[in-house]
Protein backbone atom coordinates (compact mmCIF):
# COMPACT_ATOMS: atom_id res chain seq x y z
CA UNK A 1 0.00 0.00 0.00
CA UNK A 2 1.47 2.93 -1.09
CA UNK A 3 0.86 6.22 1.74
CA UNK A 4 0.31 9.91 0.19
CA UNK A 5 0.03 12.77 1.47
CA UNK A 6 0.89 15.36 -1.29
CA UNK A 7 -2.15 16.29 -3.88
CA UNK A 8 0.50 16.38 -6.71
CA UNK A 9 1.81 13.57 -5.94
CA UNK A 10 -1.83 11.66 -5.82
CA UNK A 11 -2.77 13.52 -9.44
CA UNK A 12 0.28 11.96 -11.14
CA UNK A 13 -0.41 8.59 -10.25
CA UNK A 14 -0.66 6.56 -13.28
CA UNK A 15 -2.77 3.81 -13.16
CA UNK A 16 -2.78 0.64 -15.02
CA UNK A 17 -4.73 1.59 -18.61
CA UNK A 18 -8.57 -0.03 -18.44
CA UNK A 19 -8.15 -0.72 -14.88
CA UNK A 20 -11.11 0.56 -12.54
CA UNK A 21 -10.71 2.32 -9.83
CA UNK A 22 -12.87 2.30 -6.62
CA UNK A 23 -12.60 5.07 -4.12
CA UNK A 24 -13.98 5.27 -0.42
CA UNK A 25 -13.73 8.72 1.16
CA UNK A 26 -13.41 8.47 4.63
CA UNK A 27 -12.80 10.50 7.53
CA UNK A 28 -10.46 7.93 9.39
CA UNK A 29 -11.08 6.29 12.83
CA UNK A 30 -12.19 3.59 10.62
CA UNK A 31 -14.74 0.97 11.58
CA UNK A 32 -16.34 -1.85 10.31
CA UNK A 33 -18.61 0.47 8.14
CA UNK A 34 -15.51 1.92 6.68
CA UNK A 35 -14.50 -1.20 5.83
CA UNK A 36 -17.23 -3.48 4.46
CA UNK A 37 -16.91 -0.24 1.59
CA UNK A 38 -13.10 -0.58 1.00
CA UNK A 39 -13.96 -4.48 0.85
CA UNK A 40 -16.60 -3.98 -1.41
CA UNK A 41 -14.49 -1.70 -3.68
CA UNK A 42 -12.02 -4.57 -3.65
CA UNK A 43 -14.44 -6.85 -4.39
CA UNK A 44 -15.67 -4.78 -8.02
CA UNK A 45 -12.17 -3.39 -8.88
CA UNK A 46 -8.75 -2.81 -10.02
CA UNK A 47 -7.43 -0.10 -8.00
CA UNK A 48 -8.40 0.62 -4.29
CA UNK A 49 -7.80 4.26 -3.04
CA UNK A 50 -9.35 5.53 0.22
CA UNK A 51 -9.00 8.87 1.87
CA UNK A 52 -8.84 9.59 5.53
CA UNK A 53 -9.57 13.87 5.97
CA UNK A 54 -10.96 15.01 8.53
CA UNK A 55 -12.64 18.27 6.99
CA UNK A 56 -13.08 21.30 8.48
CA UNK A 57 -15.29 22.60 5.99
CA UNK A 58 -17.83 19.91 6.58
CA UNK A 59 -18.13 20.91 10.83
CA UNK A 60 -20.27 23.77 11.93
CA UNK A 61 -18.47 26.36 14.72
CA UNK A 62 -19.73 24.65 17.42
CA UNK A 63 -19.60 21.27 16.14
CA UNK A 64 -17.20 18.97 17.20
CA UNK A 65 -13.64 19.41 14.14
CA UNK A 66 -11.35 19.72 17.09
CA UNK A 67 -12.35 16.33 18.87
CA UNK A 68 -13.57 14.23 16.27
CA UNK A 69 -11.42 10.91 17.19
CA UNK A 70 -8.35 10.37 14.80
CA UNK A 71 -5.94 7.16 14.77
CA UNK A 72 -3.85 7.16 11.74
CA UNK A 73 -1.52 4.37 13.27
CA UNK A 74 -4.48 1.95 13.22
CA UNK A 75 -5.93 3.04 10.00
CA UNK A 76 -3.22 2.91 8.27
CA UNK A 77 -2.50 -0.79 9.47
CA UNK A 78 -6.30 -1.83 8.90
CA UNK A 79 -6.26 -0.59 5.44
CA UNK A 80 -3.23 -2.41 4.51
CA UNK A 81 -4.84 -5.51 5.67
CA UNK A 82 -7.79 -4.78 3.68
CA UNK A 83 -5.33 -4.56 0.33
CA UNK A 84 -5.65 -1.12 -0.61
CA UNK A 85 -3.53 0.50 -3.04
CA UNK A 86 -3.26 3.55 -1.87
CA UNK A 87 -4.02 5.73 1.18
CA UNK A 88 -4.55 9.38 0.21
CA UNK A 89 -3.91 11.52 3.40
CA UNK A 90 -3.72 15.53 2.40
CA UNK A 91 -3.16 18.07 4.29
CA UNK A 92 -5.79 20.58 5.69
CA UNK A 93 -3.37 23.41 4.49
CA UNK A 94 -3.16 22.20 0.96
CA UNK A 95 -6.70 21.25 0.21
CA UNK A 96 -7.73 24.53 1.92
CA UNK A 97 -5.52 26.95 0.96
CA UNK A 98 -5.03 30.71 2.19
CA UNK A 99 -7.46 32.05 -0.41
CA UNK A 100 -9.66 29.36 -0.94
CA UNK A 101 -13.42 30.11 -2.35
CA UNK A 102 -15.00 27.78 -4.31
CA UNK A 103 -17.96 25.81 -3.11
CA UNK A 104 -20.44 23.06 -4.66
CA UNK A 105 -23.76 22.84 -3.49
CA UNK A 106 -27.07 20.75 -4.32
CA UNK A 107 -29.59 23.05 -4.08
CA UNK A 108 -32.75 22.07 -1.31
CA UNK A 109 -31.56 18.45 -0.73
CA UNK A 110 -28.75 20.39 1.33
CA UNK A 111 -31.26 21.96 3.93
CA UNK A 112 -33.08 18.77 4.55
CA UNK A 113 -32.82 16.75 7.45
CA UNK A 114 -29.35 16.63 8.94
CA UNK A 115 -29.18 19.89 6.73
CA UNK A 116 -31.79 21.98 8.90
CA UNK A 117 -29.58 21.25 12.07
CA UNK A 118 -26.52 21.51 10.14
CA UNK A 119 -26.16 24.70 8.06
CA UNK A 120 -23.29 24.61 5.25
CA UNK A 121 -22.47 21.03 6.60
CA UNK A 122 -23.35 19.54 2.73
CA UNK A 123 -21.93 22.08 0.80
CA UNK A 124 -18.70 21.04 2.97
CA UNK A 125 -19.18 17.62 1.80
CA UNK A 126 -20.15 18.19 -1.92
CA UNK A 127 -17.02 20.66 -2.27
CA UNK A 128 -14.31 18.58 -0.42
CA UNK A 129 -15.57 14.55 -2.45
CA UNK A 130 -15.66 16.45 -5.36
CA UNK A 131 -12.08 17.85 -5.05
CA UNK A 132 -11.24 14.41 -3.93
CA UNK A 133 -12.70 13.15 -7.00
CA UNK A 134 -10.57 15.38 -9.05
CA UNK A 135 -7.47 14.21 -7.45
CA UNK A 136 -8.03 10.27 -7.29
CA UNK A 137 -10.19 9.96 -10.84
CA UNK A 138 -12.19 7.23 -9.74
CA UNK A 139 -14.90 4.77 -12.03
CA UNK A 140 -16.63 3.96 -9.07
CA UNK A 141 -17.14 5.68 -5.35
CA UNK A 142 -18.72 3.62 -2.20
CA UNK A 143 -21.00 5.61 0.80
CA UNK A 144 -22.16 3.97 3.66
CA UNK A 145 -25.93 3.70 4.21
CA UNK A 146 -25.83 4.81 7.45
CA UNK A 147 -25.26 8.64 5.93
CA UNK A 148 -27.96 8.33 3.79
CA UNK A 149 -28.73 11.76 2.77
CA UNK A 150 -25.03 11.95 2.09
CA UNK A 151 -25.19 9.19 0.00
CA UNK A 152 -28.13 10.75 -1.93
CA UNK A 153 -26.61 14.30 -2.21
CA UNK A 154 -23.58 12.94 -3.72
CA UNK A 155 -24.72 10.80 -6.09
CA UNK A 156 -27.25 13.88 -7.17
CA UNK A 157 -24.11 16.36 -7.58
CA UNK A 158 -22.13 13.61 -9.55
CA UNK A 159 -24.93 12.78 -12.13
CA UNK A 160 -25.48 17.05 -12.57
CA UNK A 161 -22.01 17.64 -12.86
CA UNK A 162 -21.18 14.73 -15.31
CA UNK A 163 -18.61 13.03 -13.11
CA UNK A 164 -18.84 9.52 -15.08
CA UNK A 165 -18.47 8.32 -11.55
CA UNK A 166 -20.87 5.02 -10.20
CA UNK A 167 -21.26 6.53 -6.43
CA UNK A 168 -22.47 2.88 -4.68
CA UNK A 169 -24.02 2.47 -1.49
CA UNK A 170 -23.45 -0.34 0.78
CA UNK A 171 -25.35 -1.88 3.85
CA UNK A 172 -25.37 -0.12 7.49
CA UNK A 173 -22.70 -2.57 9.58
CA UNK A 174 -23.98 -2.65 13.14
CA UNK A 175 -23.01 -3.57 16.67
CA UNK A 176 -24.83 -7.16 18.39
CA UNK A 177 -26.79 -4.35 20.06
CA UNK A 178 -28.23 -2.77 16.42
CA UNK A 179 -26.55 0.52 17.51
CA UNK A 180 -24.96 1.86 13.50
CA UNK A 181 -21.10 1.69 13.65
CA UNK A 182 -20.06 5.17 13.70
CA UNK A 183 -16.62 7.25 15.26
CA UNK A 184 -18.47 9.01 16.77
CA UNK A 185 -19.65 6.19 18.74
CA UNK A 186 -16.32 6.72 20.58
CA UNK A 187 -18.28 9.57 22.64
CA UNK A 188 -20.34 8.00 24.29
CA UNK A 189 -19.85 6.95 27.84
CA UNK A 190 -21.49 3.52 28.78
CA UNK A 191 -24.70 4.77 30.14
CA UNK A 192 -24.89 6.71 26.56
CA UNK A 193 -23.51 3.56 25.07
CA UNK A 194 -26.39 1.48 26.31
CA UNK A 195 -28.86 4.13 25.36
CA UNK A 196 -27.88 4.67 22.07
CA UNK A 197 -29.45 1.52 20.74
CA UNK A 198 -32.45 3.05 21.01
CA UNK A 199 -32.59 4.68 17.39
CA UNK A 200 -32.49 0.54 16.30
CA UNK A 201 -35.11 0.28 18.30
CA UNK A 202 -37.51 2.54 16.79
CA UNK A 203 -36.34 1.62 13.17
CA UNK A 204 -36.81 -1.84 14.30
CA UNK A 205 -40.94 -0.79 16.21
CA UNK A 206 -41.33 1.01 12.93
CA UNK A 207 -40.58 -1.64 10.39
CA UNK A 208 -42.87 -4.24 12.80
CA UNK A 209 -45.27 -1.91 12.73
CA UNK A 210 -45.56 -1.30 9.47
CA UNK A 211 -45.07 -5.40 8.71
CA UNK A 212 -48.37 -5.58 11.11
CA UNK A 213 -50.20 -3.45 8.71
CA UNK A 214 -49.76 0.07 9.51
CA UNK A 215 -49.68 2.37 6.90
CA UNK A 216 -49.92 5.99 8.34
CA UNK A 217 -46.62 7.44 8.68
CA UNK A 218 -47.54 9.98 11.75
CA UNK A 219 -48.57 6.94 13.66
CA UNK A 220 -45.19 5.35 13.46
CA UNK A 221 -43.44 8.61 13.54
CA UNK A 222 -45.23 9.02 16.88
CA UNK A 223 -44.39 5.24 18.23
CA UNK A 224 -40.65 5.74 17.07
CA UNK A 225 -40.51 9.27 18.63
CA UNK A 226 -41.88 7.55 22.53
CA UNK A 227 -39.10 4.92 22.01
CA UNK A 228 -36.27 7.92 21.79
CA UNK A 229 -37.58 9.74 24.73
CA UNK A 230 -38.41 7.09 26.75
CA UNK A 231 -34.56 6.51 26.09
CA UNK A 232 -33.65 10.32 27.51
CA UNK A 233 -32.32 10.69 23.57
CA UNK A 234 -33.36 14.44 22.57
CA UNK A 235 -34.75 14.29 18.93
CA UNK A 236 -33.44 16.07 16.01
CA UNK A 237 -35.53 14.40 13.53
CA UNK A 238 -37.32 11.32 13.03
CA UNK A 239 -38.88 11.91 9.05
CA UNK A 240 -40.03 8.71 6.95
CA UNK A 241 -39.17 9.76 3.14
CA UNK A 242 -39.60 8.29 -0.10
CA UNK A 243 -35.72 6.92 -0.57
CA UNK A 244 -35.99 8.15 -4.60
CA UNK A 245 -36.26 11.70 -3.61
CA UNK A 246 -36.27 12.28 0.20
CA UNK A 247 -39.48 13.94 0.21
CA UNK A 248 -41.67 12.94 3.22
CA UNK A 249 -44.38 10.56 3.08
CA UNK A 250 -47.65 10.42 4.06
CA UNK A 251 -48.01 6.73 3.54
CA UNK A 252 -46.14 4.06 3.77
CA UNK A 253 -44.81 2.00 0.67
CA UNK A 254 -41.91 -0.01 -0.56
CA UNK A 255 -39.66 2.96 -0.69
CA UNK A 256 -40.17 4.50 2.31
CA UNK A 257 -38.03 5.06 4.60
CA UNK A 258 -37.34 6.04 7.84
CA UNK A 259 -34.62 8.20 9.07
CA UNK A 260 -33.49 9.10 12.56
CA UNK A 261 -31.51 12.12 14.35
CA UNK A 262 -31.21 12.56 17.87
CA UNK A 263 -28.44 13.26 20.62
CA UNK A 264 -27.68 10.93 23.47
CA UNK A 265 -26.15 13.62 26.09
CA UNK A 266 -23.94 15.54 23.94
CA UNK A 267 -23.29 13.28 20.90
CA UNK A 268 -25.78 13.44 18.00
CA UNK A 269 -26.19 10.12 16.47
CA UNK A 270 -28.04 9.18 13.05
CA UNK A 271 -29.83 6.03 11.86
CA UNK A 272 -32.16 4.65 8.61
CA UNK A 273 -34.22 2.00 7.58
CA UNK A 274 -36.43 0.90 4.92
CA UNK A 275 -39.36 0.26 6.20
CA UNK A 276 -41.20 -2.30 3.78
CA UNK A 277 -37.84 -4.53 2.99
CA UNK B 1 -15.24 18.00 -37.56
CA UNK B 2 -17.25 15.78 -35.52
CA UNK B 3 -20.17 17.63 -34.33
CA UNK B 4 -21.65 16.12 -31.02
CA UNK B 5 -25.07 17.01 -29.76
CA UNK B 6 -25.39 14.16 -27.17
CA UNK B 7 -23.62 14.25 -23.65
CA UNK B 8 -23.19 11.01 -23.41
CA UNK B 9 -21.32 10.20 -26.81
CA UNK B 10 -19.14 13.04 -25.79
CA UNK B 11 -18.41 11.74 -22.89
CA UNK B 12 -17.49 8.11 -25.21
CA UNK B 13 -14.91 10.00 -27.30
CA UNK B 14 -11.74 8.25 -26.79
CA UNK B 15 -8.62 10.87 -27.41
CA UNK B 16 -5.44 9.34 -28.84
CA UNK B 17 -3.60 8.36 -25.55
CA UNK B 18 -1.62 11.09 -24.46
CA UNK B 19 -3.29 13.91 -26.26
CA UNK B 20 -3.32 16.84 -25.23
CA UNK B 21 -6.99 18.26 -25.56
CA UNK B 22 -7.75 21.98 -25.89
CA UNK B 23 -11.05 23.43 -25.05
CA UNK B 24 -13.14 26.87 -25.88
CA UNK B 25 -15.94 27.10 -24.25
CA UNK B 26 -18.65 29.50 -26.18
CA UNK B 27 -22.41 30.82 -27.09
CA UNK B 28 -21.94 30.56 -30.17
CA UNK B 29 -22.81 33.52 -32.31
CA UNK B 30 -18.45 33.14 -33.35
CA UNK B 31 -16.51 36.52 -34.23
CA UNK B 32 -13.05 37.06 -34.46
CA UNK B 33 -11.89 37.07 -30.82
CA UNK B 34 -13.49 33.35 -30.73
CA UNK B 35 -11.78 32.06 -33.47
CA UNK B 36 -8.60 33.62 -31.69
CA UNK B 37 -8.98 31.09 -28.98
CA UNK B 38 -9.90 28.17 -31.18
CA UNK B 39 -6.53 29.21 -33.24
CA UNK B 40 -4.80 29.69 -29.94
CA UNK B 41 -5.90 25.92 -28.97
CA UNK B 42 -5.21 24.33 -32.66
CA UNK B 43 -1.89 25.99 -32.05
CA UNK B 44 -0.89 24.20 -28.47
CA UNK B 45 -2.84 21.35 -28.31
CA UNK B 46 -3.24 17.62 -30.42
CA UNK B 47 -7.26 17.72 -30.27
CA UNK B 48 -9.08 20.85 -30.01
CA UNK B 49 -12.70 21.13 -29.00
CA UNK B 50 -15.55 23.89 -28.64
CA UNK B 51 -18.62 23.98 -27.19
CA UNK B 52 -21.91 26.12 -28.51
CA UNK B 53 -24.47 26.48 -25.75
CA UNK B 54 -26.20 29.30 -24.90
CA UNK B 55 -26.39 28.75 -21.00
CA UNK B 56 -29.45 30.22 -19.29
CA UNK B 57 -28.19 29.76 -16.05
CA UNK B 58 -25.66 32.90 -16.69
CA UNK B 59 -28.30 35.06 -17.54
CA UNK B 60 -30.67 36.75 -14.91
CA UNK B 61 -34.25 36.54 -15.42
CA UNK B 62 -34.41 40.28 -17.12
CA UNK B 63 -31.35 39.62 -19.30
CA UNK B 64 -31.31 38.79 -22.98
CA UNK B 65 -31.19 34.95 -22.99
CA UNK B 66 -34.45 34.86 -25.59
CA UNK B 67 -32.64 37.30 -27.99
CA UNK B 68 -29.03 35.99 -27.46
CA UNK B 69 -27.93 35.84 -31.13
CA UNK B 70 -27.78 32.68 -33.04
CA UNK B 71 -26.47 31.08 -36.00
CA UNK B 72 -24.97 28.14 -35.81
CA UNK B 73 -24.77 27.47 -39.41
CA UNK B 74 -22.46 29.73 -39.78
CA UNK B 75 -20.65 28.96 -36.51
CA UNK B 76 -19.98 25.34 -37.91
CA UNK B 77 -18.30 26.31 -40.80
CA UNK B 78 -16.11 28.88 -38.88
CA UNK B 79 -15.16 26.10 -36.73
CA UNK B 80 -14.60 23.52 -39.60
CA UNK B 81 -12.41 26.36 -40.99
CA UNK B 82 -10.69 26.78 -38.36
CA UNK B 83 -9.76 22.96 -38.20
CA UNK B 84 -11.71 21.49 -34.96
CA UNK B 85 -12.06 17.94 -34.13
CA UNK B 86 -15.30 18.72 -32.05
CA UNK B 87 -18.12 21.01 -31.95
CA UNK B 88 -19.87 20.05 -29.13
CA UNK B 89 -23.54 21.42 -29.27
CA UNK B 90 -25.45 20.19 -26.23
CA UNK B 91 -29.58 20.42 -25.52
CA UNK B 92 -29.99 22.34 -22.51
CA UNK B 93 -32.97 19.67 -21.78
CA UNK B 94 -29.65 17.47 -21.00
CA UNK B 95 -27.42 20.25 -19.36
CA UNK B 96 -30.00 21.03 -17.25
CA UNK B 97 -32.62 18.10 -16.73
CA UNK B 98 -35.45 18.24 -14.78
CA UNK B 99 -34.76 18.48 -11.03
CA UNK B 100 -31.21 19.45 -11.80
CA UNK B 101 -29.53 20.60 -8.48
CA UNK B 102 -26.40 21.55 -8.15
CA UNK B 103 -24.06 24.67 -8.36
CA UNK B 104 -20.71 26.14 -8.22
CA UNK B 105 -19.71 29.05 -6.83
CA UNK B 106 -16.43 30.97 -6.37
CA UNK B 107 -17.09 33.37 -3.86
CA UNK B 108 -16.42 36.53 -2.82
CA UNK B 109 -14.97 37.16 -6.35
CA UNK B 110 -18.76 36.21 -8.32
CA UNK B 111 -19.79 39.33 -6.42
CA UNK B 112 -17.68 42.19 -7.63
CA UNK B 113 -17.77 44.00 -10.79
CA UNK B 114 -19.98 42.42 -13.01
CA UNK B 115 -21.60 40.10 -10.28
CA UNK B 116 -22.93 43.15 -8.35
CA UNK B 117 -25.30 44.22 -11.61
CA UNK B 118 -25.53 40.33 -12.66
CA UNK B 119 -26.42 38.22 -9.13
CA UNK B 120 -26.06 34.71 -10.07
CA UNK B 121 -24.54 34.93 -13.27
CA UNK B 122 -20.58 33.28 -12.08
CA UNK B 123 -22.26 30.87 -10.42
CA UNK B 124 -24.34 30.17 -13.71
CA UNK B 125 -21.00 30.49 -15.51
CA UNK B 126 -18.96 27.84 -12.94
CA UNK B 127 -21.68 25.62 -13.28
CA UNK B 128 -21.84 25.19 -16.59
CA UNK B 129 -17.87 25.54 -17.49
CA UNK B 130 -17.51 22.79 -14.73
CA UNK B 131 -19.85 20.43 -16.44
CA UNK B 132 -17.97 21.62 -19.77
CA UNK B 133 -15.13 20.43 -18.44
CA UNK B 134 -16.34 16.81 -16.51
CA UNK B 135 -17.68 15.84 -20.19
CA UNK B 136 -14.72 17.21 -22.57
CA UNK B 137 -11.85 16.34 -20.15
CA UNK B 138 -9.69 18.91 -21.79
CA UNK B 139 -5.48 19.84 -20.19
CA UNK B 140 -6.26 23.35 -21.00
CA UNK B 141 -9.42 25.82 -21.67
CA UNK B 142 -8.74 28.99 -23.50
CA UNK B 143 -10.92 32.44 -22.90
CA UNK B 144 -11.17 35.56 -23.81
CA UNK B 145 -9.50 38.57 -22.26
CA UNK B 146 -12.63 40.74 -22.57
CA UNK B 147 -14.36 38.42 -20.12
CA UNK B 148 -11.27 38.96 -17.53
CA UNK B 149 -13.52 38.57 -14.33
CA UNK B 150 -14.58 35.64 -15.96
CA UNK B 151 -11.65 34.17 -16.44
CA UNK B 152 -9.97 35.33 -12.96
CA UNK B 153 -13.05 33.35 -11.65
CA UNK B 154 -12.66 30.08 -13.43
CA UNK B 155 -8.96 30.10 -13.01
CA UNK B 156 -9.32 30.18 -9.64
CA UNK B 157 -12.33 27.62 -9.92
CA UNK B 158 -10.28 25.33 -11.82
CA UNK B 159 -7.57 25.79 -9.07
CA UNK B 160 -9.53 25.29 -5.69
CA UNK B 161 -11.12 22.25 -7.30
CA UNK B 162 -8.17 20.54 -8.43
CA UNK B 163 -8.84 20.15 -11.93
CA UNK B 164 -5.87 19.85 -13.27
CA UNK B 165 -6.50 21.89 -16.24
CA UNK B 166 -4.64 24.85 -17.47
CA UNK B 167 -7.06 27.88 -17.66
CA UNK B 168 -5.38 30.44 -20.96
CA UNK B 169 -6.50 34.01 -21.56
CA UNK B 170 -5.75 35.38 -25.11
CA UNK B 171 -5.82 39.07 -25.87
CA UNK B 172 -8.87 41.04 -26.49
CA UNK B 173 -9.42 41.08 -30.41
CA UNK B 174 -10.90 44.73 -31.86
CA UNK B 175 -12.73 46.50 -34.58
CA UNK B 176 -11.26 48.89 -36.27
CA UNK B 177 -12.30 51.77 -33.93
CA UNK B 178 -11.19 49.90 -30.79
CA UNK B 179 -14.71 48.55 -30.14
CA UNK B 180 -13.75 45.05 -28.42
CA UNK B 181 -15.50 41.88 -30.48
CA UNK B 182 -18.76 40.71 -28.60
CA UNK B 183 -21.52 38.22 -29.50
CA UNK B 184 -23.84 41.48 -28.36
CA UNK B 185 -22.44 44.16 -30.61
CA UNK B 186 -25.12 42.99 -32.98
CA UNK B 187 -27.15 44.11 -30.80
CA UNK B 188 -26.14 48.26 -31.45
CA UNK B 189 -27.93 50.40 -34.18
CA UNK B 190 -25.60 52.20 -36.30
CA UNK B 191 -25.31 55.36 -33.68
CA UNK B 192 -24.82 53.42 -30.69
CA UNK B 193 -22.16 51.28 -32.38
CA UNK B 194 -20.37 55.08 -33.12
CA UNK B 195 -20.47 55.52 -29.11
CA UNK B 196 -19.77 52.09 -28.41
CA UNK B 197 -15.63 52.70 -28.99
CA UNK B 198 -16.11 54.82 -25.87
CA UNK B 199 -15.42 52.20 -23.68
CA UNK B 200 -11.88 51.61 -25.69
CA UNK B 201 -11.32 55.34 -25.92
CA UNK B 202 -11.90 55.85 -21.98
CA UNK B 203 -9.68 52.42 -21.75
CA UNK B 204 -7.00 54.30 -23.50
CA UNK B 205 -7.05 57.29 -22.02
CA UNK B 206 -6.51 56.16 -18.96
CA UNK B 207 -3.45 54.16 -20.29
CA UNK B 208 -2.26 57.82 -21.65
CA UNK B 209 -2.22 59.37 -18.29
CA UNK B 210 -0.62 56.43 -16.84
CA UNK B 211 2.04 57.11 -19.38
CA UNK B 212 1.76 61.00 -18.51
CA UNK B 213 2.73 60.12 -14.96
CA UNK B 214 -0.90 59.78 -13.56
CA UNK B 215 -0.73 57.26 -10.55
CA UNK B 216 -4.00 58.24 -8.77
CA UNK B 217 -7.30 55.74 -9.29
CA UNK B 218 -9.77 57.62 -8.64
CA UNK B 219 -8.82 60.77 -11.32
CA UNK B 220 -8.21 58.53 -13.61
CA UNK B 221 -11.55 56.94 -13.29
CA UNK B 222 -12.44 60.12 -13.20
CA UNK B 223 -11.41 61.19 -16.20
CA UNK B 224 -12.71 57.74 -18.31
CA UNK B 225 -16.20 58.74 -16.73
CA UNK B 226 -16.22 61.82 -18.36
CA UNK B 227 -15.20 60.72 -21.78
CA UNK B 228 -18.52 57.37 -20.96
CA UNK B 229 -20.91 60.46 -20.07
CA UNK B 230 -20.29 62.46 -23.14
CA UNK B 231 -20.45 59.64 -25.67
CA UNK B 232 -24.37 59.17 -23.56
CA UNK B 233 -23.17 56.19 -21.91
CA UNK B 234 -24.72 55.00 -18.86
CA UNK B 235 -21.80 53.54 -16.50
CA UNK B 236 -22.97 50.56 -14.23
CA UNK B 237 -19.01 50.35 -13.02
CA UNK B 238 -15.07 51.51 -13.94
CA UNK B 239 -12.77 50.20 -11.64
CA UNK B 240 -9.61 49.67 -11.38
CA UNK B 241 -8.04 46.54 -10.06
CA UNK B 242 -5.30 44.45 -9.39
CA UNK B 243 -4.70 41.85 -12.11
CA UNK B 244 -3.67 39.30 -9.37
CA UNK B 245 -6.95 39.43 -7.40
CA UNK B 246 -9.29 41.59 -8.82
CA UNK B 247 -9.30 44.28 -5.89
CA UNK B 248 -9.63 47.80 -6.02
CA UNK B 249 -6.51 49.67 -6.02
CA UNK B 250 -6.00 53.49 -5.13
CA UNK B 251 -2.42 53.95 -6.87
CA UNK B 252 -1.26 52.37 -10.21
CA UNK B 253 1.10 49.72 -10.47
CA UNK B 254 2.23 47.28 -13.38
CA UNK B 255 -0.61 44.95 -12.30
CA UNK B 256 -3.24 47.45 -12.50
CA UNK B 257 -5.94 47.25 -14.66
CA UNK B 258 -8.62 49.05 -15.63
CA UNK B 259 -12.33 47.47 -16.19
CA UNK B 260 -15.47 49.17 -17.14
CA UNK B 261 -18.98 48.11 -17.99
CA UNK B 262 -21.45 50.42 -19.81
CA UNK B 263 -24.84 50.31 -21.24
CA UNK B 264 -25.02 51.78 -25.13
CA UNK B 265 -28.70 52.09 -25.29
CA UNK B 266 -29.92 48.93 -23.69
CA UNK B 267 -26.91 46.93 -24.92
CA UNK B 268 -24.43 46.38 -21.91
CA UNK B 269 -21.10 46.06 -23.12
CA UNK B 270 -17.59 45.29 -21.33
CA UNK B 271 -14.08 46.04 -21.60
CA UNK B 272 -10.78 46.35 -19.88
CA UNK B 273 -7.13 47.20 -19.83
CA UNK B 274 -4.04 46.90 -18.08
CA UNK B 275 -2.89 50.79 -17.85
CA UNK B 276 0.99 50.12 -17.82
CA UNK B 277 2.00 47.85 -20.47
Amino acid sequence: MQVIRSIPQMLAVQYTPAAQVGFVPTMGYLHDGHLSLVDAARRDCDVVVVSIFVNPAQFGPSEDLQSYPRDMDRDLSLLQKHHVDYAFLPDAEDMYPEGYATWVEVSGLSDLLCGASRPNHFKGVCTVVLKLINIVHPHCMYMGEKDFQQYFILRKMAEDLNLNLRVLSCPIIREEDGLAKSSRNSYLDSQQRQQASCLYQALRNSRQMVKAGECDAAKIIAAAEAILISNNAKVDYIQIVNSTNLMPVDSIDENSRMLIAAWIGKPRLIDNMLLKA
